[in-house]
């Protein structure tokens, strides 16, 4: 089985639309402008010299790449010769550049020379997967290759360092990516090397006992590099959320491309690990900044949670792998809950702005309780800023939304799959798919379908309880399967009403609460809506929530709520101590986006 | 009005008893046995040489000092000639170690002796503070005064040096004691200069412009140092808490000597602010180990409260100060509190092992969350220790619990006040006062007094609602005044039910939840008992408490609770997910005497 690529997909008016709009009018811009401010455009002259300002960073080629990717997505819709200047500029410069064996870093071109390919954690692979994919995606945008024969020759090099001649310091990337990349250059070349080596990568992992534990950093252990144990034997998710679900995929790819069913094993309890016991309701991962990792099961604190938004990129491009390998909806399920919350609260309402770091909770007042001392606890920013001095996010936004339509279809011989709901139009090798809906607004779609497979699949949501189809069907993991000959057309009703959801017992901080959902979308309220101390709301359950039409495209809510009384003792005993209040939600992926104010997910049960 | 010292009373059978049996026949022993095998007492011997192990710490004096003050305590009720020994050693070995000024520290003795009096946070004055007391215990235990002639001129040296002289480098101490204690080294001999020079210690502080942002620790600051204005102004309690009370005892004392209401007032403002706005419901305060400090009004975390032992004493010593030039009930009250359970819980029922930190919950299962990094996140350790690198809390047990009974009574002229009740009896010119009671078993007291004074006041405590007294009595401030005639005999009937108390509603931690308090003992339940997952525990705040004999001296008790379901999902629509079960509470301070297990305070309201 194999996806359907998104530059087959047409989305048209909708949510989706609204957000690639947005990319488009404002965010690759906003991005491609902090990034030259901040001299990563710059770098790839390798001017730089000792002594001047503003040394290139060893990760600043994958926040250019990532942008170029984003833009080449833009670009597959719509050509465009500004953005296009710009991206032939930047591959000029990285051709003219590179080394004669290939080799491209703006870092360690023009510093640090002998220090290439000596420590894993330089990120010198993961910048280079991600040219790569953006060499890719730039090629099959414009048809110009001159960026992907660059990477092509970069990753021949790559290919006799590490598999080859084994003269690098390390066999595996401290900060996987190219794994992925590499399958995605093998089957975009045919080479078959490309794929050897992202399996040399995949292989290695765990299994050179020198370098399990690198010293680099005091907060880094061979859990966090993926090294306590090969990957074919791995059960729990462990150490850097990104680099970990990067690898994933590159799991993912090989277990695919070599039929390793071992490695597909793994693939599973990984996925299971994390998403029955170490993910956000919004589909964040990563429950600490320190190494901004995955943590122990059931640790889910949300107002220091960190769920980096490319963790939550990195969970859907995961599970796009694994619906093809695996036939269950709980990957589209998942996806689908990262896509409209975790990941998107990443980037404000005007496309500017991101967050790296998504917490489920703001408490405004006590984010600096350290008064009298020097060092003070961590707590994520409050507001989103339009570029990081670690500014993966931002570009990771500008590539994701563009090719988000590469989660909704897979097929093989017998069935085409619907995987996500979106507004579009699709034609890919003798089918054409029509979904018409407003979905999320609601759970209606209209599905017309010609193809020569013989059943369309449609994923019947894990969060619908109630759902009509206007035709036979057969439920098989999750999905409905409808006979077609030919071709069908179909109305779907997904019943989305709004529903309280418990986490599991074993996540003490959220014992007693509730989240507050509709359909694949979480709610939250602001302070600047509900007023302070928000952690004192309480719902009941049975509680009727009105919708209404507000600003950040789906409806926001109120029901009646209830809040704790102010009073002046510290203690005292307790009696009739809330008072009915009108509380307003609005969906998670929309807060912070009117100034500082305090945020609150999980409520009370009244 | 006037303290009646506690060697004035004389404790009888029931809690305290038990406490000070406790202390006698095993806290003095194992304190001084760890502080052995540590070296502590070896230090006195200032025989130490550069490359020599164990170089004596610049705190270690304190250690000992406390240490030697609590055994004069216990020496107080009934000499002990091997005790005696131990001290009469120490005490030697001071004396003859002294320099030539009188200056003792057995660090600055054996190094560094260019950096006497150098750096304020060098914790100098702060083990002359506790060397005074120490001496002046000694002396009225035993009549033994060589210790107390050489603090005399010690405390001669340090006037000259910072009085008169102004050759130290700083003005005032990093760490607050030596104020109070010069006061009782004035009191004690009638020398003026020592009340003046702890007078002259409080006025600078915040006065030195050039000291307020000491730079030796980076987690400090002029908050931190309470330098940021000069005491009289001060409305906010900030900064370590420990250092803060001290210094808050030493401006009460002050207060006191000099008739100073500016100071009067500035004590009140900083009780009113710890007591309302920053102290656990044990009376435990410090809410961040970051600093061991205060932090802002209403930041109480459960699992990282700070709360340390040393604190809940500093407070209860600065109640006792206040209840005196402040006639209120409330100092009392806070007194109360922290003595049955932020303080107690310091001290293992063994009496052999001590908590430096004192959380209000303890979940075992998260308490290494971050598998994947070298760096963890910080949580106070779960299990009592015999010692500490930093030990200040278990001698500061081993003085405090003898001498208890320092909290129960004052009088002036026309009054005697009862501020706490305890089955004792007590002499004190011409005052004779016998309470028979099992308080805080019961809160039957019956009080039988003689005295010339017209008045006898006894507190009613804030948590009491509902009381009898079997005479005609008139409620000011918070007691019962009655008047005597030459003497009365009274009944006194609390009512001590059980109560769910709530925290404030801007207590964000404790939204939703209760406590549960008998009189003025908290409870806890604990995982041993319960089982897991105690953070989703429900009670109904009208449920019926049924209490039990149990092994930690006041009873324990049982009441109809709910805990959240077991289930398989991590996040699922919430329903009827809660069972009943029977829950055990114990006393707070009775917590982590049974293995390492969870602890919980504050439960969900059913």
């Amino acid at each position: 089985m194999k996806s359907i690529s998104f530059d087959n997909t047409k989305i048209a008016d909708g949510f989706w639309k609204e957000k690639q709009d947005m990319v488009k009018n404002s965010t690759v811009d906003a991005v491609y402008n902090r990034f030259c401010d901040t001299h990563r455009f710059d770098a790839l002259s390798c001017t730089w010299k000792e002594g001047d300002p503003d040394m290139p960073h060893i990760f600043w080629d994958s926040d250019v790449a990532k942008w170029i990717e984003g833009a080449a997505y833009v670009l597959t819709e719509e050509r465009d010769e500004k953005l296009e200047a710009i991206i032939d500029d930047a591959v000029d410069k990285i051709v003219k550049n590179s080394d004669e064996n290939g080799y491209f870093n703006s870092h360690f071109l023009v510093t640090e020379q002998d220090k290439r390919f000596k420590d894993r954690n330089n990120h010198e692979l993961y910048c280079a997967g991600h040219f790569i994919e953006a060499a890719i995606a730039y090629n099959n945008a414009t048809g110009k290759d001159k960026l992907l024969k660059a990477m092509c020759r970069y990753a021949d090099y790559i290919y006799k360092v590490f598999k080859e001649d084994n003269t690098a310091a390390f066999t595996t990337p401290g900060h996987p990516e190219i794994e992925l990349a590499l399958v995605k250059l093998y089957k975009a070349t045919g080479e078959k090397k490309y794929s050897e080596l992202s399996k040399y990568f995949i292989d290695e992992h765990g299994a050179a006992e020198n370098e399990r534990d690198s010293n680099l950093f005091d907060w880094v252990n061979e859990l966090y590099n993926q090294d306590e144990m090969p990957l074919r034997e791995r059960s729990t998710a462990e150490g850097h959320c990104v680099r970990a679900l990067y690898l994933y995929c590159g799991m993912a790819d090989i277990a695919e491309q070599y039929n390793d069913t071992e490695l597909l094993e793994a693939c599973k309890r990984l996925f299971d690990d994390m998403v029955n016991k170490k993910m956000y309701i919004s589909g964040g991962v990563g429950s600490t900044h320190i190494g901004e990792a995955f943590t122990v099961p059931y640790y889910l604190p949300n107002r220091t949670a960190y769920n980096e938004t490319c963790a939550a990129i990195a969970m859907a491009l995961f599970c796009k792998r694994m619906q093809n390998l695996d036939i269950n909806s709980k990957y589209a399920d998942v996806a689908e809950r990262a896509i409209y919350n975790g990941f998107l609260s990443g980037v404000s309402m005007d496309g500017k702005a991101f967050f790296y770091e998504n917490p489920l909770q703001i408490d405004t007042e006590f984010n600096n309780v350290n008064r009298s001392t020097k060092t003070k606890e961590r707590f994520p920013i409050t507001q989103r800023v339009e570029v990081f001095y670690c500014s993966c996010c931002p570009p990771n936004v500008v590539r994701f939304i563009p090719s988000i339509a590469d989660l909704m279809y897979s097929c093989d011989e017998d069935a085409v799959y619907v995987h996500q709901y979106m507004n579009s139009e699709t034609e890919y090798e003798g089918i054409h798919i029509s979904q018409t809906t407003d979905y999320p607004a609601s759970g209606k779609i209209h599905i017309s379908c010609t193809a020569p497979q013989k059943q369309i699949a449609v994923r019947i949501p894990a969060w619908c309880e109630n759902y009509k189809i206007n035709a036979e069907y057969e439920i098989k993991n999750g999905y409905a399967y409808i006979s077609m000959n030919g071709g069908i057309d179909i109305d779907i009703e997904l019943d989305m009403p709004v529903v309280c959801v418990k986490a599991n017992s074993r996540v003490h901080e959220n014992a007693g609460r509730i989240a507050v959902m509709r359909g694949p979308v979480l709610y939250c309220a602001e302070g600047v809506d509900n007023g302070a101390d928000l952690p004192t709301v309480a719902i009941d359950t049975s509680a009727e929530f009105v919708l209404e039409a507000c600003d950040f495209i789906l409806p926001s809510m109120t029901v009646a709520a209830y809040k704790e009384k102010a009073s002046d003792e510290l203690y005292s005993k307790a009696g009739d101590d809330y008072e009915e209040f009108t509380l307003k939600l609005i969906p998670y992926y929309a807060f912070a986006n009117r100034g500082e104010t305090d945020m609150q997910v999980w409520f009370l049960r009244k």
